[in-house]
This record gives structure tokens, C-alpha cells and sequence, in this order.
């Protein structure tokens, strides 16, 4: 009852803070204009040698505008935070707040584009026809599985395309899983981990902790993963899934025993649990089937799968949730900053698995002696992103840099 | 030379300025993060309350995002300044420039889109599906004739599209008529003026001197309009334009008289040269065969089609230019800051005609004592853009008001 005042309260302040300050953020001129020199400097006629040198030598687009400290964030409104399809102009506010976050974090200039279509072949040519201005385009709150077909589609645009919900939330998952496991006293090789969710950032975290798509030399899978939708264990054996593409691909690289059954038969004998699905979905009892010492991420905000003393209560180890009223907040800004500091700062083309465990991995370190408490830091330590970044840039290969524009 | 020798230190300053900010602009949060709660009101949970808000009443964009004060500043990059088709890129520091502009001189956020398409159709698409985060399009550098297919096709999106090229020049322009007329003491219904140049600002101000589309009642138009272009002056008997909509059209509206030749054949006897062509194109002989004391608008840029001392040799009473090293320099940013704060404000959903002539007489109006080297107001008088403002917002009628969203 008094969380959920709580949340009046701060829904009242937010909706009143909005209002006051018409939204969250403007444009700024770098140099006022206050002579006819400086009329002459920034714009006509001075401009004009400023765009030859451009339409000479395209690579100088770097070097003489925006362009290269600029990310878009983009949306179609059709997921936006737990709201469901909202719509592009009801998204405004969240992309705005991402954007009030890209340049508190990182210093990054983003600009979020809400985009009234939610065609998926529109919405690729749209990113690729506005790509001029920007060095990266955050893609956020794209309905799954839409947003799976977006993001591959656009990772030839020469600049990084990177889906926010699926791996920014994936990456922070696993650097507190790291901490966590260490904790415990278990090795990422050996454990268990349950996943309810096959969203976006479900299925982000199963490729992420299986080490899909890397070098298997920089990277140790853990040692199984089960996923579970609404209607349970995603098998190879369901039925319901054959004509979904991205739950039957679910199916072929988790569930290697090929369990089969409900979230507590998933549950059982498992060392994690990952929740990116609906509140209250983790019982007690299924915490107290798990192995020892369980890790257990509640993520589904604002209530989580289960609320903190009461996994702790069943016996669990380590908790974590999206909430920052309670440790070990597992919240995207902990990621998507540095990742895009990194990458821009590295002109890198794509935001690569390789940059993404480099972030994982840099993120975890931020965090010097972990406890239960504690295995990722806090959203509000800002240096977190210059660390993250410093990481993802060196983890930058040479065939994932930018050729230069011709 | 030394007109050439200023040219060449304008342009190394700019290139150099650009070099060292990187870029003319950046987005700036309104307010910071620096605690936990920053964070939950400005993004979640407390946003999400923000967004159900908009999702149940629509309109509540304009009052809780920066929506109601963002314009984009789209181009294709296909003509750029006097550079021609450069493209995007290339263009994207006009682009800034604007966006400068439109803060410094109007306090409106204004974002640089610049669009790797140049098909009509992709670019009208384009434009309604990013719509969502702005409250106005400032279409700037399209080439004619697809500018004008683009503009007229846009005008249902239900907020203001308006290529400054076309009517921003054409608003300045008339202003500076005004002006002058009451100088030289004629009347504007008098006049007979000449345009070199029938791209996208010619064709605006044929439109704005001749009144088309406006109420008889609030609009004098001038006697006659004689349009040239490379060829000669346009008439309905040229067999060259037949294919060419947009000069045909021009054809029909202009010319009244029938005149047929080239702009030595055009300019006589006429009283105003209004020239948006190429450097050199008026000779003195042309201003010597025009009526008694000659307004000349030479504002090919950086070199004029004719310069100011030659013209006044030749008899001009009035001479006006693009460029700022001379008096009455006619700059568009005397209008558009001022066209899109009153449209703006207004919530207008189209920028007609009525609210562009409200403009043009505003402006003339911030010349309280017109002299031949002041017809128009300096670019740097700031609060010009505030008056065209209010007389801009008091001219848009209930039909061009938006709807509410719903």
C-alpha cells in the first residue's frame, strides 16, 4: 500500500515537472550570434566553403558538424516501458528521457524521433533515409519480434543500430550476473539459468549469456538456459511455436535437456532466475527448489517477479530488480551510455558481441569488491559510462571500424 | 580582389570555426540528474505516467514534451546555397546554421534532418512518419521544381510545412518593396516589376507580389510581373515550357502584357528588378531603360547581378542585395524565426498566405523611417522576429487553427 502511494506520488511530480519545463530538453547553440561577423561564420557565406570541403571529402562530415558526438532515438511507440503500444507521440516523454540521459551520461547530443508507422520495411528506409545527421541510432521500445528483424536489417547502415531494450538490459544482466556467481562461489560455466520472458530482452539475454554469435575463445556460455514464455519451457517440442521464427530459434539454442513443463518445473535444480515478464510470477516455493544459493534478477517493473524479502526469505542469496528502492538495481543506463561513447569515440560501424561483453565484463569491474548487496553499481555513479566506454573502444576490431565515406 | 581576399579569410574562419566546436549546436537537458529521484521523475517509473497521459488525451503533447517547440529543419541536399546538389551531408551545416538561427533569434528548437533520398515520394513520407516530435517542418534546399510537389503535398500533415527558400525570400523581398515604393512614392498597384530567376524564391515572390491565393480585400497586388529565366522572359508562347509545369503555370500568371525577348526586353520601362539568378546578369544600359528612379533587388549571392555603386551609377534610386557588406541586405532571417515563433505559438496547423503578408507588412513596419539605404530592418535587430511574430499569430484564422489531436 505504501509503495504503491509512493508511486502517486512520484507519477503526480513527474506529470507536474513536465508541465512546468514543457519538456525535458532543448537545442543549444555552441556560439551566440551577435555580429554580422558571426551571421557570416556560422552561416552564409562563410557556411558555403564549410560544405564544399564536405561534398569534397565526405569523411570531413566528422570533423565540421554534429554528426559525430549525434545519436537518433528512435521508436515506433509500439513497447514502450510496461505501457504496451502507445504510439509514437505518447513515447515522446520516455525517448526524451533517454535522450536527457545519453548527454548527463556520456555527453552524447541524442535527439528522439518518434515515428508514425509501425511497418517494419517503413521504418528500416525511414532510419536509413535520416542516417545523414547521426553517428548512431538507438532503437528503443519496438515491440518483439519486430525489433529483432529491425536491428539486423540495419546493421549495414555504416553507423551503429543498437535495440536498447534487447541488449542494454542484457548486458547489465550479465555484468551483475558475474558479481553475483562470484559471489556464490560458482563458475559462469556451471550454472543454470531460467529466463521467464522471450521478449526483447529475454531473448537478448539468452544470446548474450550463451555467448551467441562470440569468439568462443573470449567468451565462457553458462552451462544451460531455459527459456519460459506465458505458456511455459520453450521446447523444441511445442507445437505453438513452430510458426513463430524467434521463439522456435529460442528453441534450438536453450533448453539442451529439453525440459519441458511450467516456470516451476523450469525453476528446479536451476542456480539463476532472470525475469523479464509479469510481477509476481516467482513463488516461494520455487525459489526453495532451486539450487543452493540462488541468484535471483526480478526485473518486471514497477513490481517484480517477487519482491526481495521474500526471495530472501525462501533462501535466495543475491536479489536484484529494476527498482532503485531496492539494491542491485539492473537499470540500462548503466550500459547504453558508455556503449555508444565507445563506439562513436572508436568510429566504430557496429556495435559487435565482442563490444557488448567488453561492456559486460567493464561494468562488473566497476563494482571492486562485490556483496549481496552490491554486484553492480548505482545508476547515479556517472563514471561508470567513461569506464564502460574506455572498454567497449578497445574491444572495437579492425573490420568493425568505419571505412571511410566516399 | 579585395571582395575576393575578404571571401577567401570568411571562408577559412568558418572552416576553422567548425573544426574547433565540432558543429554549430547540442541538446541540453532542461534540468539535471543528480539523485534517485532526478531520475524517477524525469525517467522511470515516474515518465511512464507522463506517457499515459498523452495516450488518454492526445493533445497533452504539446503541453508535457518539447513537441510545441521543435521544428526540424529537413533538406535532400539538392540544392544547397549556390553550391547545387551536394547532398546531404554535405549540407548538414546549413542545416546547423538554421537550427542557430532559429534559437538566437526566435528561441525555437530547431533539429537538422537531412534526408539520403532525393525521391518526392520518400520525402513526403519520409517527413509524416518523423513528425511525431515536432510542431513544425522548415523544408529548406530542395531543388524546383520537386520543392514545390513536396510543400503543397504537405500541407495536410496538421502542422506548419514551409520551405524558406520559396516564401521566406519572397516575405523579405515584399517588405523591402513596400519600403521602397513609399520612398520612390509610387504605389505598389503601380509597379511593374521584373524577376530573373523562376527557381523556388522567384516563383514565390511572382506568387506574393501578384496576391495569389489571397483575400482581394487585405492584398494590393502590383500591375504586373514579367518572369525570366536563362532563356528570356517566360511567356505562354515560349514552346520550350510546355512540358514544364511549373513555368507553364508561371506563364499564365505573369506577363500580362505578352512581352517576348530577353531581360534587356524585360526590364524596360519596367520600375522594380528583382533579381534571384546569377552574378553580373543587369547591366547599367538595363537600368538606364527602366522608368524613373529603379528599385533594384540584386540578390545573387556572394556576387549580385549587378553591384550597388554600378546600379546607382546608372540611376537606381534603391538598391538591395543578399549580401551584408551593403545596405538593405535582404536575409531571410528576418522572416522565418518570426513566421514560425507566431505559427508556433498560435498552434496554426498551415502557414497561409494571409499569415505570410502579415509577415511581410510587419517587417516592412520595423522600418519606422525608410531611407534608400534602409528599406529593411539589419539582421542582427533581434526583435524584428518578435514582431513578425505577433503580427504573424494574429493573422491566422480559426480554419488554419489545429484541431485537437485526437
Amino acid at each position: 500500500m505504501s509503495d504503491q502511494k509512493e508511486s502517486f506520488e512520484i507519477y503526480r511530480e513527474s506529470v507536474e515537472f513536465h508541465h512546468r519545463f514543457g519538456g525535458k530538453l532543448g537545442l543549444q547553440p555552441r556560439q551566440p550570434i551577435q555580429t554580422t561577423h558571426d551571421l557570416s561564420i556560422q552561416y552564409t557565406p562563410g557556411v558555403a566553403q564549410v560544405c564544399r570541403e564536405i561534398a569534397q571529402k565526405p569523411d570531413l562530415v566528422y570533423d565540421l558538424t554534429i554528426k559525430k558526438n549525434t545519436v537518433a532515438v528512435v521508436t515506433d511507440g509500439s513497447a514502450v516501458l510496461g505501457l504496451g503500444n502507445i504510439g509514437p507521440q505518447a513515447a515522446l516523454p520516455v525517448m526524451e528521457g533517454k535522450a536527457v540521459l545519453f548527454k548527463e551520461y556520456a555527453g552524447i547530443d541524442a535527439f528522439p524521433i518518434c515515428l508514425q508507422t509501425q511497418d517494419i520495411e517503413e521504418i528500416i528506409r525511414t532510419v536509413r533515409y535520416i542516417a545523414p545527421t547521426f553517428a548512431g541510432i538507438n532503437l528503443e521500445d519496438i515491440s518483439a519480434p519486430r525489433c529483432f528483424v529491425i536491428e539486423e536489417r540495419l546493421q549495414d547502415l555504416g553507423i551503429p543500430v543498437f535495440h536498447d531494450d534487447q541488449h542494454g538490459t542484457a548486458i547489465v544482466l550479465l555484468a551483475a550476473l558475474i558479481n553475483a556467481a562470484k559471489i556464490a562461489g560458482k563458475r559462469m560455466t556451471d550454472l543454470r539459468v531460467v529466463i521467464n520472458g522471450s521478449g526483447a530482452a529475454g531473448t537478448s539475454i539468452a544470446h548474450l549469456l550463451l555467448c551467441i554469435g562470440h569468439d568462443p575463445d573470449v567468451c565462457e556460455p553458462v552451462r544451460e538456459v531455459i527459456m519460459c514464455d506465458s505458456k511455459g519451457i520453450i521446447s523444441q517440442k511445442r507445437q505453438d511455436i513452430q510458426d513463430n521464427p524467434a521463439k522456435s530459434r529460442l528453441a534450438l539454442i536453450t533448453n539442451r535437456n529439453g525440459r519441458e513443463g511450467n516456470l516451476a518445473d523450469a525453476v528446479k535444480d536451476c542456480d539463476v532466475f532472470v525475469g523479464v515478464s509479469a510481477p509476481g510470477s516467482l513463488t516461494q516455493d520455487m525459489v526453495r527448489s532451486m539450487n543452493k544459493d540462488p541468484i535471483i534478477f526480478a526485473m518486471a517493473n514497477p513490481v517484480p517477479e517477487i519482491m526481495p524479502d521474500e526471495a530472501r526469505a525462501a533462501g535466495a542469496l543475491i536479489v536484484g530488480t529494476g527498482r532503485s528502492d531496492f539494491p542491485n538495481q539492473v537499470n540500462n543506463v548503466l550500459a547504453f551510455p558508455g556503449i555508444f561513447r565507445g563506439a562513436l569515440d572508436s568510429r566504430a560501424r557496429v556495435i559487435t558481441e565482442k563490444m557488448k561483453l567488453a561492456a559486460a565484463r567493464a561494468l562488473a569491474a566497476c563494482v571492486t569488491e562485490p556483496t549481496v548487496d552490491r554486484v553492480i553499481p548505482s545508476p547515479l555513479e556517472k563514471d561508470t559510462a567513461f569506464k564502460v566506454a574506455a572498454a567497449v573502444a578497445a574491444a572495437v576490431d579492425q573490420d568493425s571500424m568505419q571505412r571511410s565515406i566516399s
